[in-house]
């Protein structure tokens, strides 16, 4: 699978991600593994430049895989829009599929496969294939859409959370390149931010792959917010030392009683957090929420390659052959987590009850 | 300050730091900034070349920069065996205050030069000055001496703890590369190892300088012991999963009351350890106590250069001009640890008054 770099923009930040063009157009994405040293765009024309740009990272941030796999089934229906419906419907099967195996945690992956087969399915027998393949983009769009929309009715309400001159810390990236607009922990740091609060944000540089440092630093800077990197491991004397009143992360699933799965660290960093009592708030779109699930026992884990941590960059820094244990994620129980901001208003406390009142009724 | 590789051994291990000659000698070291990679010794001829190799970390763990500075304070008077007692004194004297500052917090460091200085001071006015540089150089051997038995001793009485299967977690390196000999924390478990029990060891990075990645891992696996490297944010996760039973550190300095300095991320642990009832040791000399503190706030915490973690791994990794905080040490409270284990016996439960009693008519 060839990835193209396009071109390096200078000044205006390009979107994470966008389609580019009608029926026949391509996926167009920032390329998150090589920020912050380089901005590069690439484009994906087949389902399978999708497929690997989720697995390797170039797309990342459970949203944000959910919206490039919505146009993924686009970029894997357009050879079909001249054949008939069971060709078609074979193909935006096979095509769902493939994108489904990129990553197995977050559920925002499967809820929008399962969204664009449903609008498929919907039409299948009355609209011509090529009617279908017009809907299943302008649903992606719409799946786009919404989550700007998410994006900023998080930030909405999670900004009341926080107090002027507050120490806020978050792991990871939950931030704009997470989501197709300014993301969802930071969504909370940026409406906030925009608003007068004035907030000192701890990043966690999140290890192996080092998302805070690399994403979450560069967006918070960027965007003018005080900002202070940390190694994972110096989270808790942050605590001790009294710097951070408030802990923000965003979600990859999360439960029917409020488990929530997110990036490898954030459990320890909610224990932590109890220790020290500070609230530990979660910001998640409801799309994020999983209720087939009950509890986080179900969710499965990605575990990933070794060499993530034995050179992962550029050099090696573990011996030849040592074992390795490269868990992704980890799940954070609901009796931990303060409260959860999501499109919808905050959820606390951190309930099956309070979930399913707030997810009701307001279910696409 | 030069420091000049001499060769790369191939299949015996060398030791971590040794005094090559008499008098007119020098000290050869392991540069374990290039572990685990190449081994390559390096020879220090000069107070300042002993400086920079315990200030970048060539040779670090307490216990072993305690050693390094002893022999430092050897190659700081060569000079002057011709000379008077007086000019003698003030080189000794000169290089024992250099050498105290290149790290602030490993109190080894300055129990070590102190007792140069004493063995010095008894015999001012009564031996030649070529009879004293005799005498401290028989006084760093017997530092380094004294080192091997204490490790041999914390080995002995801190495997009584491990049961056979038993799982355990440590941070850092507190091993050979750490002391003369072959560890403090790690002496534990090579001793267990040794009697047969068996062990599987879960070794944190120990970001930024990844000493367990690089250092612990390699002494483990060169020793046939079961191990697993992790990143320090998944430490929480293997807790909740049940993998470990025990979590076991060295130690940079402890005061009286128990509360210990070490390398960051260590007091997290703690934490996360009382959070999943797994007992916490420390393993440490007697030469780590520091009784004139009462207790951990007033230990001095280095922090050092921002660039450790923005452009660590040999490429950047966080956006240029990012605010970072580095604390090198956090200081884990009294009663988060279940044991201490020194070379006399186990304090526990850890108070002012085990320790003061473990310690009397114990000191030199």
């Amino acid at each position: 699978v060839s990835i193209n770099p396009i071109h390096e923009p200078q000044s205006a930040l390009p979107p994470t991600l966008r389609w580019v063009g009608g029926v026949e157009g391509y996926l167009e994405l920032i390329d998150q593994t090589r920020l912050p040293v380089e901005l590069v765009q690439i484009a994906c024309r087949e389902v399978d430049e999708v497929w690997e740009a989720i697995r390797a990272l170039r797309v990342r941030g459970a949203p944000a895989i959910g919206i490039a796999a919505a146009y993924g089934v686009c970029l894997g229906v357009q050879s079909m829009i001249g054949e008939n419906e069971n060709a078609f419907f074979n193909r935006l099967s096979e095509a769902a599929t493939r994108l489904a195996s990129a990553r197995p945690t977050a559920v925002n992956l499967s809820w929008a496969l399962a969204r664009m087969a449903r609008v498929a399915s919907a039409l299948r027998g009355s609209a011509a294939v090529v009617q279908i393949a017009d809907r299943l983009l302008a649903e992606a769009r719409q799946i786009e859409a919404e989550d700007r929309q998410m994006c900023r009715a998080m930030g909405r309400h999670g900004a009341a959370l926080l107090r002027d001159g507050q120490g806020v810390l978050t792991h990871c990236n939950a931030g704009g390149l997470a989501t197709a607009d300014y993301g969802t922990a930071l969504a909370v740091l940026f409406a906030a931010h925009e608003q007068g609060t004035r907030l000192r944000v701890y990043v966690d540089e999140t290890r192996p792959l080092l998302q805070g440092a690399r994403l979450t630093a560069w967006e918070l800077q960027r965007r003018g917010i005080d900002t202070t990197l940390i190694c994972d491991s110096m989270a808790a004397q942050v605590m001790r030392e009294g710097r951070v009143g408030a802990i923000i992360t965003g979600a990859d699933r999360i439960a029917a009683n409020g488990d929530t799965a997110n990036k490898i660290g954030t459990y320890g960093l909610a224990v932590l957090a109890a220790a020290h009592d500070i609230p530990f708030y979660v910001a998640a779109p409801s799309s994020t929420f999983d209720l087939a699930i009950e509890t986080g026992d179900q969710i499965p884990i990605e575990v990933r390659d070794s060499r993530e941590i034995t050179h992962g960059f550029g050099r090696q820094v573990a011996p030849d052959g040592i074992h390795v244990y490269n868990p992704a994620f980890d799940v954070t129980p609901a009796r931990l987590i303060k409260a959860i901001i999501c499109e919808h208003g905050i959820i606390e406390p951190v309930t099956y009850q309070h979930i399913s009142q707030m997810l009701a009724n307001r279910r696409r």
